[in-house]
């Protein structure tokens, strides 16, 4: 089955549970529930009525309800939280992995929080607590203090004896973590080399103290990269001390990636993160974010309507000069959008850094150069086309418009692929995020210093002629 | 250690493994790089001369060679290759993991590959071919047979002995795949399950039949979609007769994850998926690359040129009208990329689907409306203020020019909305890739349009004045 037809079945089941639920077949909507996985009971609650949604919640098992839980949308968390009773929230939210609990608190305002968290059990609240403490956007606050650890000097039957008695509740046990008395980490080693090794082996035997550990304090996306890098499913998260603090796994890091990946399109799109998703953001904020920006844009593009009143002599002498306004603009535009996208997310994924500049600048010289002249081309021929074939008339001084409008295009898009390729380097430089450089941005930068140039080249060119 | 120390590391490594091999101290160089883990022997080998690469790469124990070898750049992994004797290059595409050889074969030409594959051992051609065999972007070429199956009569303790005689070469033994006897995939069960139940107990008491498998012929995207939806580490194949052929692990996932969202992120900057690194591509393959939507985006911007064409009189007649072009184009084509940039996330990260297009367009028209009201008002007063203030002269008519401005930014704000939004649905019917919208592409086409609306904004305004 793939993911298709899952979500095709998942479909289908709606209206079945729908209709166990309103003829009060309880037991026969919780078995249909309980032997589906968390995500797909977590659509279909999406997809019922509030009243049948707290129903179908209330017959899962607890720890399944907490599973499923963690898969709802924070607004549906927090729907079906408003309708229960206190002595059914602490145990739900006790039963969620101190991970997934932490990111629904982040959702919910201070006060809530504060409410929520005396109904954890003391340990819970204080790993909670823990994890809540650590700025937004940190490591600290993506990690689960659920791991085991060994000490060096057991036997690799005593590690596996103590992981058989204290396995249960662990989140991950594909890594085992070995720690000195203090809780210092000295490596991590595989379930798998336990189970592989001889019963009698002590733990130091199977350690080669090769250790990729995460500061809590560190941004999240150190999380992606080192895990891209190093190729671990499970990565642990240490203080400043080197202490075991807890660990980090590869699908909460996905999440990270994949969220990143969004924040950067939206902003190259030249919207302000949204944060939420977009089907579930209030419209007055998705204003507000698309505002931000298309407001700094139109300040910057009333730039253009300034400069292009210094050249309205020019234009009021050859209003011919008009028509190709937008399409000098454009390229321009066009081709500094190219070269940002393509240097920013180069940036962002490691690719190339900041001392690369030189040889960046190097290659888009060559390439603003190439596309530059083959869109020159183009507009020539163009120009000189439409006058021939009569289409238009460009008045008697046509091929030296058509040579204005050629050398123009040229000058902007060489222009444009050097700022858009450069932007990027210069926002680094200034400490600032190079993703805020947008394609919209970019064209607008270009727009005003494009008909800069569009007009010099026009004055040089046509001021024995039309611009006489 | 964090991910900036850990690249600064390995940058002051290099100067001491150069002294190291120019000394002929083969042994000490040896232990510095066995003591260090791939990815960071990896970039030292990409830093050393190419002489000395060799040499280095060589000094590596055959394993660590292999694994070494698949983080190198596919420029680097030729280069080596050249420098080997047929001897040498057998064992170590031997030893490398079936999944990193097959992609490592992707890059070579075909002749080279053929003559490749022959230096296999017989049974890891068989594997590396069938995995070949599976079209370029599938599910089948990510994955590897390294995996390991038990049947579900077995006990836990005859389980775990199979695991420790043949665990040694499985890619992972997070997940044991429980088969029967022609090989159908019946269920998986974690090693943590085997470890943490009684030795006594039987495979199958284990098992709870929830399996998420993914077919080798789907789309490569799917692992991504599926792996982020059920947060699995390592996802089974299986062929159309549910057979199970091989696993796919997070870290191939992650990458294949990160490389789609490039090509996203480069096709929404009006450039085609460059495919290669930035930093690897050659000038003329890049220029290519960025030439054609170039191309296409200048030939579309043509008709602007001859839609002002149209309006060639009414610019003589009134060459104010010329000095807001750009400004009103603009503000269509930003708020038109902004629109279409959150609907293709949204839609590729399946947040919303097609049958949301109603919902979309309802929330698009209050953006839409909303934003172009705010430009508007900031266009009127820029125009009547400038004019007060005696910094440019709009003529008598000047408050005319000023509404026919305001509404001019409006209706294009609320055009291009409609459209960035609108795009990506109607590509999806038409059954093309939505990410092939580009914000220069919703530019290009809003802006012909927006010219049609001020223009046409303008003669009802002005007919009875300006444009008498």
């Amino acid at each position: 089955m793939d993911l298709e037809n899952s979500q095709k079945a998942v479909n289908e089941l709606v209206p079945r549970v729908h209709e166990l639920l309103t003829h009060q077949r309880t037991r026969e909507a919780r078995a249909l529930l309980v032997q589906l996985m968390e995500p797909e009971v977590a659509d279909i609650l999406g997809d019922l009525e509030p009243a049948e949604k707290a129903v179908a919640f209330r017959l899962l098992p607890r720890d399944e309800a907490a599973r499923v839980f963690a898969y709802l949308a924070p607004d549906e968390q927090e729907r079906l939280l408003h309708g229960m009773h206190s002595e059914q929230v602490g145990p739900l939210l006790d039963a969620m992995s101190p991970d997934d609990r932490a990111e629904f608190f982040e959702e919910l305002p201070g006060q809530v929080v504060a409410k929520l968290l005396l109904l954890l059990r003391p340990e819970e609240r204080k790993q909670t607590q823990a994890i809540l403490a650590y700025p937004e956007q940190s490591v600290g606050r993506l990690m689960t203090p659920d791991y085991l650890t060994v000490r060096p000097d057991w036997t690799v039957q005593q590690a596996l004896d103590y992981l058989r008695q204290h396995g249960r509740d662990a989140e991950t046990l594909h890594t085992i973590y070995v720690t000195d008395e203090p809780g210092k980490l000295l490596d991590d080693i595989r379930l798998r080399q336990l189970v592989l090794a001889s019963p009698h082996q002590t733990v130091e035997s199977l350690m080669d103290r090769t250790i990729v550990p995460l500061y809590a304090s560190s941004d999240r996306e150190e999380a992606v990269r080192v895990m891209e890098r190093y190729d671990r499913p499970v990565l642990p998260v240490v203080d400043r001390d080197g202490v075991l603090v807890g660990i980090v796994t590869f699908d909460d890091v996905a999440d990270v990636a994949a969220a990143e990946a969004t924040e950067d399109i939206q902003k190259m799109g030249g919207v302000e993160a949204l944060e939420v998703p977009y089907s579930k953001i209030t419209l007055t904020r998705l204003i507000r974010k698309r505002g931000t920006w298309l407001l700094i844009l139109f300040m910057g593009e009333i730039l253009t309507a300034s400069a292009m009143g210094y050249f309205q002599d020019e234009l009021s002498r050859a209003v011919v000069l008009a028509l190709f306004i937008p399409l000098i603009i454009s390229s321009g535009g066009n081709s500094g959008s190219q070269a940002s996208t393509l240097i920013i997310r180069a940036l962002a994924i490691r690719e190339i850094s900041v001392k690369d500049w030189r040889r960046v600048l190097g290659r888009e010289l060559v390439c603003g150069v190439a596309l530059g002249l083959l869109l020159a081309a183009i507009g020539l021929v163009r120009v000189l086309l439409w006058q021939w074939l009569g289409w238009q008339n460009y008045t008697n001084h046509y091929a030296l418009v058509a040579f204005t409008v050629a050398a123009a295009v040229a000058g902007v898009v060489l222009w444009g692929t050097i700022v858009g390729s450069m932007l990027p380097f210069i926002l680094i430089l200034a400490r600032l995020d190079p993703a805020a450089i947008s394609a919209p941005l970019v064209a607008t930068l270009v727009d005003v210093t494009g008909l800069v140039i569009y007009f010099s080249v026009a004055f040089l060119i046509l001021r024995g002629s039309l611009l006489g």
